[in-house]
């Protein structure tokens, strides 16, 4: 089904940018789970357009629960979450109608629609829509935070510019690493390489031109034994979820597509037993073997395209006469979303780790002895 | 349900390396497809070791049917296809036993079914899986070849060797390059490119190595308006089915991760109309845009891993001991996999789109009208 | 998944009694579909609390669409229809909080759901949600009349009471007959019997009890050929529904519980052509032979059990202390709802079969040929 | 899906009367499950047709492994089980192949699967097709009565001959009660009314008829808490597996349809402390309010009606021609299949209820505190 997704969760997506409300609900989230409104409400404004690097259409973004919690605690049944739109304004989309652009859902809309789709502002397609999975992934996100699993994603490159920083991934180091960069503001590690990001964001803005980068995200804490072989394999949970965002083209998994270029003696990490505990010398998959988390720091790359939206005379065929057309786009856009897809990348992760746990342990997966293992 | 997969068809893929057989149930199909064996032979073969740069084992691979095929057609219920293990030989994997291969699910395995699984040869994370997989795809495949849908895969690079050879992506070249290619015992454009990986492969299994590669894909006949946006995404279906496959640990889609590097105005693809039909300039999107196919060719790389199985000495740890060991696997194993993934790719692809089109058109997805749109 | 059922078209249902509303998601509607909002409202009306033998809570029950329609027809992507609750008074039922009324799902709820359910009035429990319900179904139904298909349910017997009327079964007259049925305010199809209903309701009533009866299905116009054996029979979709709709305890089809007392020779239906028309000279398997619709009008039977709530004293326990108590029930309740469940029993029908068809045809099954055969 | 039904577990049923084999795959067994060939068996015996009042065609019905068992215990991936056809004898079916058979799936067949399915012995919609479902549900079974949850079901009337036991429902006897009745070889309690049926399924075999009959199944020792309110409820689940048996034309909980005419006061069960422990006074809801077990054992009834394969002439249309036409039966049949249905509802039950479990707990659902609170 287009809209759901999820084995044991499940998450419905919902809404039109410029309709009523976009919003989800999130099945299968355990009665007494706390809901902490300020960590979602966190989650959500990091996901929100900020400063001159970002959309002018700025938007709230309040979170309103219309089922399952009840005096802060999930009730065991149906959580829907609803975001109204308040910020719309359809008058400049309509002046570029029936002109699609490129790089857009446009052609494809209206093919699979029929011209039925609710168009304004992009609709369905919209980025906006994103603004739910935050939402339902930062419930996600706590239940994991407490069983020690740490998610957190950095731009490791922008419009070219690489983040010189790096992942702290010493057994002893890690967690703190990864906490550090979910709290930062731009999610870099080198503080340098992010002013620098923001400056080429920036001058391709300053050309009405766009720009994209990789988002790589790393989860500490995960015990052995989530996923499983073939179908149910972490990567397929993870790579589904992630090509459900917009503007995600690719991704990759520890060495990804360094591997096409690798001897299997230098991307084997060999097991060793550390006082006791069961470490691999190297990561190059990435935490993950078979499927199957290995208990590993894993390691995830996607790549987010530029922004279609850009300002510059592009090519393209009016929908409505059938005849090769010029379009200059109008309205409020994000010269680069991957910053801001960042957080939207750690939602669904956490959903996807979540759900691998409840497919497994069921709804009360947080009481599952393997949280003891790590 | 990790077995399962799909939305309208359903594959459930069971078995062993060294278990009775290996088979899947395919579901969905509308009664009165014509199942062709043959076809499914021919596609079988193309995934069967062969030659210096496989394995040793040479299995037959028949595919036998214990349900849902009569008299040569499809009777509209479960298609049970068995392949049964023939040859089998548990010695060698039995030396090796609790040495944990680095790079493999041996651990993982361990951890997530408690010492349970059919370790034999692999068990159900044997690369042996994906023959049942070659079949179930080749009756989609030769489903989606009446309407005109073609689908390849080629190396683009295998060993650090690229194709040197390129696609003939033009409207009038395009089908019948797909064919030619999936048709070639080797699957690569050019056939001195393909040489010299084959070269590469022999040398690094001759230092007691393997190799990986990248694996392209190319759809052509598609017509626009299959999938959907977020979590039904041509994409996220495709991709969840790719990282079914063993080995596999990158995807991505048209440009890929080299939209990192490319600004808006190089990544969006001009829509025009050359004679009444509606193509794109470039196809920097694979033929995918909000998670819908435009009607341009998909196009879709992954990256296959090194074979985790070399005969150099590695580093490990003995699970029956805790101790850390040194291990030399013994056995007959693949060099590389990359070439014979290709037809195993080629079926996850087949499915990936035949179901596509059965969860908007249901299970007589062929007679609705999208396919007299190309 | 608890919240939501269905195979190619998706329902889930949210909300608790006095939570901030009550709704439903519905997916898989094809793009264009008209929704209208008056029939919509008319099927709200048919189930909503009306007169002395109904509740004295009268809510508005006005459906606030969120998403997924825009200027009169479906878009093609979810569906979220809201009823706000407007008038709860929880006062009354926080009197008897903690002692367990026997019949509804206090208990079992509080096992369940670990006491952190919204308990308030029901809750998820609560009868208010099938409001959705008939809002979804209200949907289906359209688009099942204008393929010529037509539901209705009557009150077979309510309160021991016996409908003295009778379907019109011949060719000629069972549309006709149907949608005069689902068009009446209190569904019989005898007056006088329904007036004799109403009487056994206030009796009860006036004793502080209450009642419950035998709803009546009938489905005609519909094709032979939906369904499928085994599992996804038509009696097991329609069963899953029915049984969803609290209260209900029983469901038969055709001559259901009959068939236990006939012979074969008796219950077999012969086969007829008539005027080139195939019938079955009897409908004792109540148009459906071996999971499939037969061509032959859907006869189906629930019964809904008297409404807990009742104003006796009666024993139980208290849940905070653990000691037998003794319960008498405040508040506003219907001293028999099976009236007001044939709008529910209509809307599950309707969502059962626009599904069965598209789990077949897909989202546009409207247009395959097998409407034609009718 | 039509051949798949489960939510954390999963069984796909395959095969044709007159194919190559019969079987299931049966997904979400925890690894380490014990695989009891000889329970397996056991079950496979009850539904076997024997003696005068059965068909004469008498499989010896060996369950052959494919997958998913390695020594004795579930490995944890999916379990394949073949029951491979060995005494078929297809001349009498071909006798009166276009002559459609009253009472069964001839007519919705060949309309459902377009003349495509394979209608030897009835193909895919045999009776057949139960065996597999017993072999299921008999490793579910084995899975519970660990659990001290144990079903039984018994023929409470057949050929209008009721059976004069009623069951031991007081605490301390249940538990035997239900286990001896599961051991029975022909489901009754009371031996001579047995006696009396044997003779009335002969009767009406003598007179080229047959006969149905109720049965009613009871499961004690299931805690409270298990199923959920609408969808998932334990009503609607195991009625969607009890309509996916063949000849189920109807089904009740608890009083059933004999709450039309009760009252409140007559159909709620008071609630009661008895040394500590939570029961009902009476069990007219038969375990389950709201959707959800409450505790006391589950009662469950269901109608099959008389097999439909009857040795007199009946009126029909020859298929080919379109013509009415006389239709004499040739062949082996069962006079009554509902004596043998007890072991298929026996299975379908414990499946229902362990997928409801592991729904809830995951695959090692087993493990949940739930079951220390019978």
């Amino acid at each position: 089904m287009a809209d759901s997704i999820g084995g044991a969760l499940r998450l419905t997506l919902f809404g039109e940018s410029h309709g009523a409300a976009v919003g989800a609900v999130l099945e299968g989230i355990a009665p007494g789970t706390p809901i902490d409104e300020e960590e979602i409400a966190a989650a959500m404004e990091k996901r929100r357009a900020k400063g001159a690097i970002s959309t002018a259409r700025k938007e709230p973004d309040v979170v309103k629960f219309l089922s399952g919690v009840y005096e802060g605690h999930a009730t065991g049944t149906a959580i829907t979450m609803v975001i109204e739109n308040t910020n719309t304004k359809s008058g400049d989309y309509k002046k570029t109608g029936a002109l699609l652009r490129p790089g857009h859902a446009d052609y494809t809309a209206k093919v699979r629609y029929g011209g039925f789709a609710d168009e304004r502002g992009g609709g369905h397609f919209s980025g906006r829509l994103t603004a739910p999975l935050v939402a339902a992934g930062a419930i996600c996100a706590s239940m994991l935070r407490k069983k020690g699993v740490f998610i957190a994603t950095r731009l490791a490159s922008c419009a070219g510019v690489p983040d010189a920083g790096s992942w702290d991934f010493s057994r002893e180091g890690i967690a703190a690493c990864v906490q550090e960069v979910a709290e930062k503001a731009f999610p870099v590690i080198d503080y340098a390489s992010g002013m620098a990001m923001e400056q080429a964001i920036l001058a391709a803005a300053g050309q009405g031109d766009s720009v994209g980068g990789i988002l790589e995200t790393v989860v500490c804490g995960l015990p052995a034994g989530l996923g499983d072989p073939f179908f149910g394999s972490v990567e397929s949970t993870l790579a589904a979820l992630m090509f459900s965002v917009p503007a995600v083209k690719g991704i990759e998994f520890g060495a990804g597509f360094a591997f096409a270029r690798k001897k299997g003696s230098e991307a084997n990490d060999p097991w060793q037993m550390e006082n006791g505990v069961m470490t691999a010398k190297t990561n190059h998959n990435g935490g993950i073997n078979g499927g199957i988390t290995n208990g590993m720091p894993l390691v995830m790359r996607t790549v987010v395209k530029p922004t279609p939206s850009i300002y510059r005379e592009q090519d393209t065929v009016d929908w409505a006469t059938g005849e090769n057309a010029k379009l200059i786009i109008q309205g409020r856009h994000d010269p680069c979303i991957a910053h801001r897809a960042a957080a939207v990348q750690n939602a669904m992760t956490a959903f996807a780790l979540a759900d691998l746990a409840a497919r497994r342990f069921g709804e009360t997966w947080q009481e599952a002895s393997i949280w003891n293992t790590v």
